[in-house]
């Protein structure tokens, strides 16, 4: 009887804000896995920590590199490969022996993030279940009380990564919009807003649902700095009777 | 001292994937307000069935129309606008009194969905707060196992109802995507993603999460019968170590 892999979504950072499932399956499964920086706890572990018992196993994951290589560069993809395999084979020995295991994944652990390497490694030999959470989005746009889309609205979510050209084309043809990977991303992303005659709309939200949460127009501030996993909202303006 | 207004979201369908914070707030307001069609007890009444107590006072409002009138004529907004007027003014009659009302939404409550129309109508008289929710289509995703966006991908949710050349233009332009309000539209929505090139990768849902769980490739789908909330799912393909 081998273990099952559960991937669970732990929601934009308030620990509230996880489901009762994935609090459930939780505080059931004998091993915790999560990933976090070297030499950090991560923020993945700070969510769990009201929600874990002693008596768990717990798996912390560490990326070898984070933003040390730019991810284009073929050593980037060589040791976060290797990473995803370690970890896999780790995770593996568990579920193996018959141990259910707990990945969890900030937001969703199928929108973007590492779970995902690891569940496509792993799925197709272990039982796996995915429990949804609530993405960082969602949560950025409930702590700023912006409704987002309305009627057949359409939303782009788009990679602050993308060259200026391609961000203001999408940003033209959609309707409301969610950047994220803003980070040094920002001058470039405020071009394309403004090209795309969005800037007026544009809110800026940094930490959302978590201490220090920032939230202001785009419009309204002035300086270039801005964590990575800052994000930007366009609210759509839809049918509203 | 007036009441609290609070939007809450009940996620895709099944009562567990509530939140924690959601559970909480539910059981110690004394109101809670759901809407639901003429004549029926509404899919959020029955997620919220084994969360709410009998000492609490139960606000159901009723939709004088749903899909009996086209949403392009005017009657339809007509209806729809005085409709949402006199459910403002019921929640403002407990808001006034000092009772907290919880006003729920299936999904997240600021992502599509009526709980926005009344969330603008009172959210400049009473204080509000916004308790997010997984979505529709995280639930879906989470119940096909299927991992949605990877590195830079950018992610269209659209609305089944556009022109078939739109649909066709936003799903060539984008990476991963979610078709929406599907129903009547499908032939419609295969149609685009034909041209698109997507069909192979189309993935259909219907009650994700729910009792009645449909899942298949859209191409093996073979008639054109699917219910307004069922949804439409193309993977993205991005970067993958």
């Amino acid at each position: 009887m081998t273990g099952t892999l559960y991937g669970i979504g732990l929601g934009p950072g308030d620990p509230e804000l996880l489901t009762v499932k994935a609090v459930k399956t939780l505080q059931r499964v004998p091993v915790v896995s999560f990933f976090a920086k070297q030499g950090r706890r991560g923020n993945a572990r700070q969510i769990l920590d009201g929600w874990l018992h002693a008596g768990q196993i717990e798996v912390p994951l560490y990326y070898p590199v984070t933003t040390e290589i730019p991810v284009t560069e073929t050593a980037y993809g060589d040791q976060l490969r290797e990473f995803y395999a370690e970890s896999a084979a780790t995770l593996a020995t568990h579920l193996s022996a018959g141990r259910d295991v707990a990945l969890v994944a900030e937001g969703d652990p199928l929108f973007y993030g590492s779970f995902m390497h690891l569940y496509i490694r792993l799925k197709e030999r272990f039982p796996t279940q995915i429990i949804p959470g609530v993405t960082g989005m969602s949560g950025c746009w409930a702590a700023a009380g912006v409704p987002m889309t309305w009627g057949d609205d359409g939303l782009s979510v788009l990679a602050g990564t993308l060259p200026e050209a391609d961000l203001t084309e999408k940003l033209r043809l959609g309707d409301a919009a969610v950047i994220m990977k803003v980070g040094r991303n920002l001058p470039k992303i405020r071009a394309a807003l403004t090209a795309a005659g969005l800037l007026a709309r544009a809110i800026y939200v940094e930490r959302g649902t978590m201490p220090g949460e920032k939230i202001l127009p785009l419009a309204a501030k002035t300086d270039d700095t801005a964590p990575y996993f800052s994000m930007i909202l366009v609210p759509g303006e839809g049918r509203r009777p």
